[in-house]
């Protein structure tokens, strides 16, 4: 049995997927013929269905990666691969506080507010409203949107929360920002770019360098996806070369005072730490 | 002020990072010199300490990242670019149920503890006991036992749960555990498997067409590091080239009925689908 | 002065290549207008010429590189980066003597013929007579067939010339025709296979186990092309992920000889090698 | 029977490569033992010696790999990867004539004499005299010399030759000599670059807009090896990642002309063409 609201892909004997939320008393209509929401809320995710033209459909519920690969997007969209590794670099989970700008079509966010749950948030900014119409409605598709405040702000007025466990930039110019970021972030919480460009990378990494941040590290995913035809096993022809670079660093509390270190001599630094290390 | 029991990298100088619980009353050694718990519980994270030999040592909190990269280890652990994609392949988060076999040294475990949370629950199966004592402290020290429960099992005699989310095998032979992997997820579940070899791959293809599951799909993940030199951007000399072989697929409840229909004319699945979709 | 007899590439400004023989008494046309022979033999290479249309038009020396980049084709056909290194693994230069089947659409065998020259030679085969006549085409219209011999040839019943510097082969089971490489073959000699799936590889190295050959190397090349925009450098968005896995071995003449040492003792072989060595 | 003068290749059971000349009343000395030339000059290559400790060894004729491999060094050398790459973009081939700059320990400059052959000619310029002499030596240990003019010479007072088919540099600072190239090369000759940092491709690229050439390529190339152990096939763990970015780019003639032509109007474009081509 299928509860009515749940996110459905339904996939076509050529393989495309449709994917489509189950609501009492509609149907989903294809090209491939149509199906009543009463039909499918009988069956189990996994089932197949005959549709109106005699086309068996496979009905899936849609994972994590089916509403990140099919969110609208009037831009360039953050790939999975990407949205995993951030996710994973930011410490995204339970009872997590996350900052981020811009959302763009909102995947990212997305993909932040499944991980966060209903015990953590996610706060997001965006200075263009269609923008936040389209991430809001996508979270609503998504049925993910709870956790996640979308303010309609320009960042460099400062990010609407303060003491957030890490932050995410998916910005032109990310460096403008970087005071507003230390504002809003705890010590030690790390901060997340998305850059297309190694000009911008460069231009990222001198600004970095003027604030409290630790050394940062800058990296490249890539995904090869393989024919999955046994006894034949090669790797598909083509793939995606370029999404983006990924810089990633984390907020100093101390870096005034390890400035300040570095200019005693080794015995004065001795004097210092017993000094301290006793009090 | 940074709370007992937190899970700490103390970032050297020279960039060496060491990860250690701070335990009241207990103290942090290394060649650089000790710090006491005492002097880091007043402290914020982010902040600089100086050691009793007068070294200046970053003190951190130890991310997610942190931990899986200093898990102690008996074999080969999965690095954090897999497991970031496995566990958003795998739909891991607050309040799901995922299986694992087996738990290795317990990397994955740990990633999937973090994203499930306090109301999901990880089932962890493993034959050796040397190697689930060890994922048993790494969970411990890591601080993300709590949601797991490991089995000391053989999964050739079936799962410790059954209707679970989603699984991943990484075993030798994981075509040998198809049916027992079946039985032990709810219909439209994904099952995700980490293989070495191509021989590998191969047969496990050949192994699920066999069974109730939609076409897998085989990937890569490569993660490429930049030298962050502001003036001199460059890619690192060298770089991983291979961790291992990503298959992801999903159970299908109704694969002998679609077999079924694909056997009758077109004519009569229209009829067989008017009498289901009006029944 | 560019010479009748040329081969030339026209480049319009939209950046379309056109590859073209420039024949006295005639003209090249194009959507862009036409050109007559006579004012292009007036220009050097690097000149632009105003086409009937008065479209000016880059008037280019046609490199190895374009001619490789458009042979007539029939099937896929080895890529520059696959032609440049295997030609450099062969051997091929100046006076040397290689092997090749099949010849498919010829590019390699333009490459070969290239780096060869006219004091080398490249003995092709090809059991298609279509693949033959294209081959030969590609190879006239290249300018470079003079040092080729295309044979219209099984090579189950042997090569066409023995004591050959190097092979390549280029066919789906390159572990059949092992012996008669062999046989082609001066001692010493490298051997080259393309294959499109893992699974092949597989079955050649089992094949080369059996046979007096040095061990195998496996490995795969890739190409990633950067968009040329100076303050906005980046990767392109795609890539070719695949062409096929290229194995190089060499010809070992003292197989048999190395496996009888091997069945000796040290003792045994230091006075085996005294005898030898003094003699 | 193997010719003294040979270059021959030495391998050991453990799989290492000694890379050494046979020269006539001489002997192979290793930590293996030694062999004497008169013993060696007797087998074929491919053939099994033992040496004085009673350890077989194979014995190879150095290809043309080999030698690339083993070159000696005070240098980062360019690797066969790329050496094959330029030499087929540039076009290097029996009777071309290519110029380099600066020459490092002439790996490069050994492939480009070895395509060349004797009807063509390596011209290499090098400012620091240790290097020239490295090169020197490492092309006459090849045995690749005879068509290599080494010329020590700052390229900011030209290229010792002119007209020539093609040109590489690998120097720090490459937009500083454009105006030299231009000068050295005849019309439409192509030109290489190798540059380990995106700043420096970024300069670069500047620095060709300014002057009469094609719009540039920028690639990078990977070589991934797999381990060639039937049924158990797989990448190998580590691959190197950056050698460094290649720019190509072709000495146009007509940059002015192209520049005028593009101010007019097409009717007068029009005009202009039937008045040129018809002369």
């Amino acid at each position: 049995m299928i509860p009515y609201g749940s996110l459905i892909v339904y996939v076509t004997p050529k393989g495309r997927r449709h994917v489509c939320r189950l609501e009492e008393g509609q149907a989903w209509h294809s090209r491939d013929g149509w199906l009543p929401a009463e039909r499918i809320a009988e069956l189990d995710f996994g089932s197949v269905a005959l549709t109106s033209l005699g086309v068996p459909v496979l009905v899936q519920e849609a994972t994590l990666e089916d509403r990140l690969l099919h969110v609208k997007r009037l831009t360039q969209v953050i790939y999975p691969k990407d949205i995993a590794y951030i996710c994973l670099r930011l410490g995204a989970g339970p009872g997590r506080t996350i900052l981020e700008a811009g959302c763009g079509s909102g995947a990212l966010t997305l993909g932040l507010s499944w991980f966060c749950g209903p015990t953590g948030k996610v706060v997001s900014h965006e200075a263009r409203e269609e923008f936040l119409r389209l991430a809001r409605r996508n979270l609503d598709w998504a049925g993910l949107g709870a956790n996640v405040e979308l303010h309609h702000r320009d960042i460099a007025e400062g990010f609407a929360q303060s003491g957030a466990d890490a932050l995410f930039l998916d910005v032109r110019t990310p460096w403008d920002y970087l005071v507003q970021a230390s504002a809003a972030l705890r010590p030690g919480a790390t901060l997340g770019f998305l850059l297309p460009t190694t000009d911008q990378v460069g231009e990222l990494l001198l600004g970095l360098e003027q604030g409290p941040f630790s050394i940062p590290e800058v990296c490249e995913l890539f995904i090869r996806r393989w024919k999955s035809v046994p006894g034949r096993l090669r790797p598909e022809d083509r793939m995606t070369a370029h999404t983006g670079f990924l810089v990633f660093c984390r907020l100093q509390a101390g870096a005034e005072i390890l400035a300040g270190f570095r200019s005693l001599g080794t015995r004065e630094r001795k004097q210092e730490a017993a000094r301290l290390n006793r009090s």
